[in-house]
């Protein structure tokens, strides 16, 4: 057996660096999640969060993961093409700074560093909702919208490293003010974030309209999140149910211009707002089916959930290092 | 020397079929046009469309393509992955036809049929403005807009053939109509067709500002077309000038969304519209810079103007059916 087949069949550990929390795993080849660990982080310092990927790591080495052929870092942020520099990441303190030579000198084992949507639709291509698509894309929704791109059995991570960021988009001229600076990014229309925005607006406006959502907050439209319509959908809310379908609508209509630009054989839900499921991707697949450029002559990507759930971006990060392990022979982080 | 290093030494025809007429030409391996021929075609029987493809196919394989490797065709359409069938074609009569193969038959040589604007993607990848780019998108502003994907040498059709349809993108909820059944698609803010539509607006509207314009056409706005605002704008009108700057704003932000999307390394603008320069590419270059999405955390895209002008679609037909062959050592079409 040669060193590539070999750490094919090895574990690998993933971690995700979420805003509050490390999350670790050890990842068979199979996907199969061996053992987890976790730290909290403050997420203000590079130095603590650091500490805390290096804590998850012993104990996962300690473990199961003794055999690792190395360790995959999935975050929320924006990194360059090799993973060896931070772009930007909104919840941390990372900014171009050299995360992966840094980590990779403390561990002493090959290493893959990216961003976290991107490792949740590795994973999903190998192993959840878009197993062997020849181009896949996911869509995460959460506070933002996050994405990534598989096509030809590839992550494909743009030419700078910063594509499937699709969340900034922008779908309406003049439109909701954005994290990211601009105005009117698909984000502000389809996340969580949105869900509460829109919620807020109309509890402001038509308190009656929202009576059942404002008893949820004790009459402060300011406190309304998207889990709160959510609940409220599920207990039959009209209004919280038609919040839900209008952020489909925007969901179905990003996908159709995704469909324009690349054409692709499935696209991947996932993030926290994906569990609400149908309430959302009826009318998501609903407005898909209404706004495909040249629908009628030509088929429209299959809109599905996403199977792997919240460990999708430890579970893709860690297959992600065993691939470059396999493939090069090399240690990535080399 | 064996069958597929000899392919890709050998010339290859190159077929671009418009709303009025079929050009072919003989392109050599460095992408010289060594003979070119053309027929007018009627466009709205299929019979004669091939009649007129195969009377420049025969007349330059009497000529210097006697030992061409193949036939490249593209056209202004949408194709399923294979080029087998035609899905949609707006301006002639194939609609669910069997295209590659007919054209197979009546030619036994090996055939690549797809998209024109995919085709000049190619042509400027392999040896115009985006030659070595590891990702380049091809954004083709005419009558519509049309666009093609370059990405690790290959040429992406998307999984049912049909990527690149930027033009169908849409920019604004609830905005023009488009021909696709659509309102709000790119194409109806940023081609010649929304430069006429603006102007139109205008000189209904504002009479006295668009005198100039009007001059042109005898007063009357509804026979204003996209050349007549290029030549005032040419001449130093400065509403002509501002029309143009406006389509360039709309061009730069819809090239924010593609790199939001798909972050690539250079876009190049081909099509009739491109030859308006930096008069439209100024304003593009401008906002694209503004509405880069993580701008000053990453590199954006460079936007470059197409280098093969009118032949590109030719030239990358008769390529892309060279490197068919010379890749899989055989026929394509068979």
């Amino acid at each position: 057996m040669t060193g590539t087949q070999e750490a094919a069949r090895r574990p690998a550990l993933g971690i995700d660096i979420g805003g509050t929390k490390v999350a670790g795993g050890v990842v068979a080849p199979d996907g199969a999640v061996l053992a987890t660990a976790r730290r909290a982080t403050p997420g203000a310092s590079v130095q603590e969060t650091e500490d805390a990927i290096a804590a998850v790591v012993e104990e996962l080495a300690a473990g199961p993961g003794r055999d690792a052929v190395g360790v995959g870092v999935g975050a929320a942020g924006w990194f360059d093409r090799t993973g060896d520099r931070v772009l930007f990441s909104p919840h941390l303190a990372w900014r171009n700074s050299s995360l992966r030579r840094d980590l990779a000198a403390r561990f002493g084992r090959p290493l893959w560093v990216g961003n976290d949507a991107d490792a949740a639709a590795w994973a999903e291509y190998r192993y959840g909702a878009a197993r062997g698509a020849d181009l896949a894309l996911m869509v995460t929704l959460g506070t933002g919208i996050g994405g990534g791109i598989v096509l030809g059995g590839r992550l494909q991570r743009g030419s700078h490293g910063v594509a499937g960021e699709w969340g900034h988009m922008r779908v309406v001229p003049d439109g909701r003010l954005c994290a990211c600076g601009n105005r009117g990014c698909w984000e502000q229309y389809a996340s969580g974030t949105a869900l509460a925005h829109t919620a807020r607006e109309v509890a402001r406006s038509s308190p009656a309209a929202a009576a059942v959502l404002l008893e949820r907050v004790d009459g402060d439209p300011d406190r309304l999140t998207g889990e709160h319509v959510a609940r409220a959908a599920a207990d039959g809310d009209p209004l919280a149910r038609g919040l839900l379908a209008e952020m489909g609508e925007w969901l179905g209509q990003g996908i159709a211009d995704l469909a324009a630009v690349l054409d692709p054989e499935v696209v991947v839900i996932g993030g926290g707002v994906s569990v609400l499921g149908e309430t959302v991707l009826g009318p998501a697949r609903e407005r898909l089916e209404r706004a495909l450029p040249g629908r009628g002559f030509r088929p429209g990507p299959r809109v599905v959930v996403a199977e792997l759930g919240a460990q999708a971006g430890l579970v893709g990060a860690a297959d992600l290092v065993r691939t470059a392990v396999a493939e090069s022979g090399v240690d990535p982080s080399a």
